[in-house]
């Protein structure tokens, strides 16, 4: 048996975000379906991270023990054979056998796009948030340092979580205005579910001035998710890399 | 009546191209039918350039007239919200009574995304040619730099064209690299039916070392199709400016 290591890319509009749940798609569902045809066997499949529904990736990373000769090399295109354009293999590995797409990450970087225009894009709508008031990026950057360290993140926790802890740790967060895009990047050790999202919602509400610069320093103190700001939407949210 | 010029984004996949035909979607008449909603009568549109089918724009322009009293500055949104989220109107200007948005054009600036990867990308996918095999970006810099002035571009003339002559003129072609992508600019008064596709199919051939350096100079003198390269797919097309 080898433990093979997937990277997957993939566009989220088009599913209920990455973990299989019953009556809707989603991309685990539509993996492992690839997975099934291309090793004549039912693979179950584990993944570093759950994506929420219309959120994107371009370094999800899966793992699953399968007994195959299929050249290492060859198996993005054998198996991407398989999977509708939205979703592509874009690395395979064969991994040590303890080795977890889970359990083995040490950290992850995700990026959160926002298209600051007062008109809609047609090409980055489904890739970017449509923020159409003016961001003050520095105050911004100033109000998202307090987050970094190790923290209690109970007020940007979305509210049906089931976690022992809200405890995680954020390296860094950058942000930059490149045109009409505003890309905060986040890198960190783990995530709660929709922490970014809320984090990013509440600095859009800082960078326009309708929040005080210290709101997140504020909401941290508070562990209570009605005092952070609002969830921003999904479709400017990508996974970019999981580190081992 | 106001002449008004609008600036358009759309996404190319799900379209035949711009130009309305029978029996098939085009981005003109999902246009036409929104500007028909927005002003309460039928409105013709004249455009800027034609995009084939699966060609994207950043930067079309139309214009129509009409009388009304939407404000101006208010018009983009009025009409995007009769439009399908892969077609956007980013600008809107009252011209003077003159003004075509096609005859009025004074150059274009169209993008061709490569992104040169042995594997397909998902999010990419719709929008970038996925060419997998090595490019030499400087030899194909120093190929295409014959092709800048005014020339005779029938070799680089989509077959079933039907114009009085193939002279136009080239004022820069740009190539970069960036990661994975290979982005090359054209710059000129106008362009023939597939000229910049056929053009990138064949500096694709002269990168990747398929066929010589002064491919395209002699393609350029024998004034016959078959004497060029291959037509790159139209997905990797961007129609990014109209100069006026």
């Amino acid at each position: 048996m080898k433990n093979i290591a997937l990277t997957v890319e993939y566009i989220g509009t088009n599913y209920c975000g990455f973990q299989i749940q019953p009556n809707v798609l989603t991309v685990q569902e539509v993996l492992e379906k690839a997975l099934e045809k291309t090793f004549k066997e039912k693979i179950e499949i584990t993944a570093a991270g759950r994506t929420d529904a219309k959120a994107h990736a371009f370094g999800q990373v899966i793992n699953f023990k399968v007994d195959t000769t299929v050249d290492i090399g060859n198996m993005p295109k054998v198996i991407n054979y398989h999977l509708p354009k939205d979703i592509s293999i874009v690395d395979a590995k064969i991994k040590e056998d303890n080795f977890s797409a889970r359990f083995s990450a040490k950290a992850k970087i995700y990026k959160y796009c926002i298209y600051n225009n007062k008109y809609r894009s047609a090409i980055y709508g489904d890739f970017a948030y449509n923020f159409p008031h003016k961001l003050d990026i520095e105050k911004m950057k100033r109000a998202s340092q307090c987050l970094i360290g190790t923290h209690d993140f109970t007020s940007f926790m979305g509210r049906d979580s089931e976690v022992k802890d809200a405890i995680r740790t954020i390296y860094s967060i950058d942000i930059k205005r490149e045109g009409d895009f505003v890309e905060i990047e986040f890198y960190g050790k783990s995530f709660l579910r929709n922490m970014i999202r809320i984090i990013v919602g509440s600095l859009c509400d800082i960078g326009r001035e309708k929040l005080p610069e210290d709101f997140l320093e504020k909401s941290l103190k508070e562990k209570d998710r009605s005092k952070a700001g609002y969830t921003a939407p999904a479709q400017g949210l990508f996974l970019m890399e999981v580190k081992y």
